[in-house]
């Protein structure tokens, strides 16, 4: 089962819905845009990847959905749809790259309105399934620099979950272990959401590879202790010059990395390079409600005292200095980024 | 009320439960000294400079409790209280430093064992009113670093709860309100145990400070911003060339704050300077069971799958070369920390 798919029979969007994963297993049914974009917001789907997805077929939906007569008045109805699904999460660039591919399809399209809609889903599919090959490619160039023994950090959940399916950081991982690589994962539980503790950890469970979870607070220790070969992590959005906005802790993590001389991959799309941004600084940051970081209990007790305030930022901006390569589909890219990474488009 | 105190009336010693804090505020009552021991291991009390004053008493009442008809009687068995006590947690050195200077006491003592008794009871006490007027002392020393508008980056719970009263990084904090400057801090929650979340915030609501909790993956990214002006936490245990072993947590906020330019300061009594040790990586680091990183529910849902196994350390060592000064009860001391603080030990 993919992240996302389009159901046929139903004429539905399915995602699993990951608010609620590992402690239940449930798929969601959606038929229109707005519905997607919600699914975006509340974070049924995460994951830059598999939000580009999302968005895609969210253009697709709505484009059955409206009851435009013409190219152009459908043109004007799904550039209004874009908007809203751009709108759901600032951060992850595939979200807007996304909604722009779609958008281009439809501006460049020729053909009845109704051929329109059947070629904007046959797009939305294609998207999905590029996806699942990009990350293949991807893992096995990431796989290559896994060795037998490595102990490896892994943040967030940037895997099959993550996706449309595979993973990305954590598609490497699987990647090497199906390899046959002997590697254990410490798995960063990644506050505030503990993706790591609730999706990565789950998704290792499935695929047998040996890990512990870990507190985000933990990973220099354990880096000073000598106890980490690798670091992994995803990107929501790569700046020109090779800043990387991910999920929050991912600097802090780099930075303890990079103290320690352990090298900090970067697994990441092509699609998220955003070299139209000339720095990280310039990627806006989303910040969630506080009820994430408040509405906690430990071993079955309230943690935060009545009243209490948060902020909630929900990802960083690691400068470049601090990564050893970027893993995508084309090549591991290593500094000077903003160099290499123009060799690699030209591919 | 203090954090711990003798109950004259009931001969007993009695600690505030901070396990259950802040959603309970329970007294808890003691009579020997392997219940005072098992208080420290499972964090009804915690804090260095507390767990300290938790092994004086601890001392005094197995003296009580102790039959031994001879002084020499009675020292063998101090000892062995000295060891269960010493055994309770590994990390802090506020806990050998107060069984040491008991044991002392009583190898020095000259009179009746009854009067030993009521010297080593009078020692605890004094003990524990020292504590409350070095955190003041500090706390002032302290204060003067922090301006008007600051806004402080907290980790861990270093107040009244983490001391006998008024407390150490959190005390300098109290003081600087106190003084009427206007300052705003966040609080890291400071994972596994929560501390920040849970006691941090607790006190400062009481003290009338303005807060926001954050998770601890937050801190770099704020700093980067340009929002925090200090970071301050306290310690466990200071090793002879500066390093700094405190919560986890503490070496990644302090990377961060160096990485920054924001100064990363340790509010440390002088007792806990360890100068018999040499370096940081020797002090011995404490691994806790794993149901404080896996047993969490976030919004009411069980986060982690079942079957899932983490690694729990309890604290980290920081490299002096991160730490801009220690803030103690005889003044800031700033690096070279080796030297400088031998000329404040003399004075």
């Amino acid at each position: 089962m993919r992240t996302i798919t389009w159901n046929d029979d139903n004429q539905v969007i399915q995602m699993i819905d990951q608010r609620i994963l590992p402690q239940e297993f449930k798929i969601l049914s959606y038929d229109n845009h707005e519905d997607v974009a919600d699914a975006i917001q509340t974070m049924v789907i995460r994951g830059a990847p598999a939000i580009g997805a999302a968005a895609a077929f969210g253009m697709a939906i709505a484009a059955k959905n409206f009851g435009a007569s013409d190219l152009d008045e459908m043109l004007t109805d799904l550039r209004n749809a874009g908007e809203t699904l751009n709108a759901a999460r600032p951060t992850a660039v595939n979200l807007s790259w996304a909604v722009r591919r779609m958008l281009k399809a439809a501006e460049d399209f020729v053909g009845s309105v109704d051929e329109l809609r059947e070629h904007l889903l046959n797009l939305a599919k294609r998207i999905a399934d590029e996806d699942v090959e990009i990350n293949k490619a991807l893992a096995t160039h990431g796989a290559a620099l896994i060795e037998d023994g490595d102990h490896i950090i892994h943040h967030c959940n940037t895997g099959a979950l993550a996706t449309v399916d595979w993973g990305t950081a954590l598609g490497v991982i699987r990647m090497a272990h199906e390899q046959g690589k002997n590697i254990h994962v410490f798995v960063d539980e990644t506050r505030p959401r503990l993706q790591g503790a609730r999706l990565t950890a789950w998704e290792l469970e499935q695929y047998g590879v040996p890990y512990d979870i870990i507190t985000d607070n933990a990973a220099g220790y354990i880096m000073r202790k000598g106890l980490v070969q690798k670091v992994l992590f995803g990107a929501d959005r790569v700046a020109a010059n090779g800043d990387v906005a991910n999920k929050i802790g991912t600097y802090m993590l780099s930075l303890a990395a990079y103290d320690n001389g352990v090298p900090a991959y970067c697994a990441v799309p092509i699609s998220t390079i955003d070299l139209e941004l000339e720095r990280g600084d310039l990627i806006p940051i989303e910040e969630r409600e506080a009820g994430e970081v408040l509405d906690l209990k430990l071993k079955g007790q309230r943690v935060t005292p009545e009243g209490a305030t948060a902020r909630n930022f929900a990802f960083d901006v690691t400068p470049y200095r601090l990564v050893a390569g970027w893993i995508t589909e084309k090549g591991v890219i290593y500094p000077p980024f903003s160099e290499n990474v123009q060799a690699v488009m030209k591919k």
